[in-house]
């Protein structure tokens, strides 16, 4: 580091800055599907709108991460790892900002069922949403810290979430057989369960891009050096 | 054009390839939908295979197209506007690699399926494919094309997919009280509707962005100049 001149130091603080951004837009996004999820199962209206509103802001932070990279990319040209970092970062703000708009549809669907009772549902949404949460936050740190192995343990754990999903709709398919009553709500358990789903998926994607990104890199690295 | 030296005729040639991987991957992914609805509706084995293992391909476009826009990025160095356009490919192609990925969900669901009679659902599930694969590919001519009209009239398109999987949902709903012996079908159908309102969201990001990215461009270029 030390051999580095000004403008590579001043690299590294713009990098650092980048990487800040990515993990406060991911800590924002995962403040909305948690607000989401308490909104629906705690029938919860300021909650819900509160996620909505908020979305703007998600949207800016994707714009602000956005000008970023492409600013660094103009004035920089970061060569090899930082290229790819950048670039991976790009793609990464897009699943972010689609976890962001998972969180706005579940809050609407909080608002469409204020009015009806509790779900009381036979499955556990709050732990599925813990775990895919949790896949998130891994994969994130995964992506900052360049670190192929916590990666690797968020795509092992994205089969436990679909399993999950697997069991609950069948449960819920079973309600909706033996009692026509429930389909209204097992139907929005149902679809609460598939949001949940995508969301572990877009920390699967975060967490391949991680994987692609480090692996490349070291590719290229063999190659050029 | 004709003020330009050899190195810009040469970066001129290598985005043009660039767009024309990025209407051949839309290309793909759109088969892959358009084989994945034929294979639900009609019970078709064989095409949901096809889909299954040609999504293989559709992640090496990825990657391919990926490393062409990183190679772009480090060799080239380009300013503004075809920085802008590379960033945005970037963000483009994750959205037609989860095309692909919705398209693996509708043949695995095609096959799970394929033993029960055919759907004869009372909803028009070819509309809404039709409907959201017109979406992307003129959001993807609109992008090659940075033609912000045109990705204006798929944003508008949206709200008429959306509009449609409402209907179909509160038909399907009522299917499931009213027949408590449809509800693994009617369930199988909202689900397929579900899929295609996300591959209509994805038509609705790639227009997003090309307004984004030419409109971005403009200010650019007032700051600049």
């Amino acid at each position: 580091m030390s051999d580095r001149g000004h403008i590579y130091k001043s690299f590294d603080t713009e990098l650092k800055a980048l990487k800040h951004q990515l993990l406060s837009m991911g800590a924002l996004v995962e403040a909305h599907i948690t607000y989401a999820t308490r909104a629906i199962v705690e029938r919860d209206r300021d909650l819900a709108n509160a996620v909505i509103e908020g979305d703007r802001l998600v949207n800016q932070r994707e714009l602000a991460i956005d000008e970023q990279c492409i600013r660094m990319l103009a004035l920089r040209q970061p060569a090899a790892s930082d290229l790819r970092f950048i670039a991976a970062a790009l793609k990464i703000v897009v699943d972010l900002e689609r976890i962001g708009d998972i969180a706005v549809n579940m809050a609407e669907r909080a608002l469409s069922l204020c009015d009806e009772p509790p779900l009381n549902a036979p499955v556990d949404m709050a732990r599925m949403a813990n775990l895919s949460l949790r896949m998130l936050r891994d994969a994130l740190d995964a992506f900052v810290d360049h670190d192929v192995a916590r990666a690797e343990s968020v795509l092992s754990a994205d089969s436990e979430v679909d399993q999950l999903l697997v069991e609950s709709i069948e449960t819920l398919r079973g309600e909706m057989k033996k009692n026509p009553g429930s389909v209204n709500r097992a139907l929005s358990t149902i679809f609460f369960a598939k949001h949940l789903e995508r969301l572990a998926d877009h920390a699967t994607n975060v967490a391949e891009m991680v994987v692609f990104f480090v692996r490349g890199q070291d590719v290229r690295h063999t190659r050029r050096r």
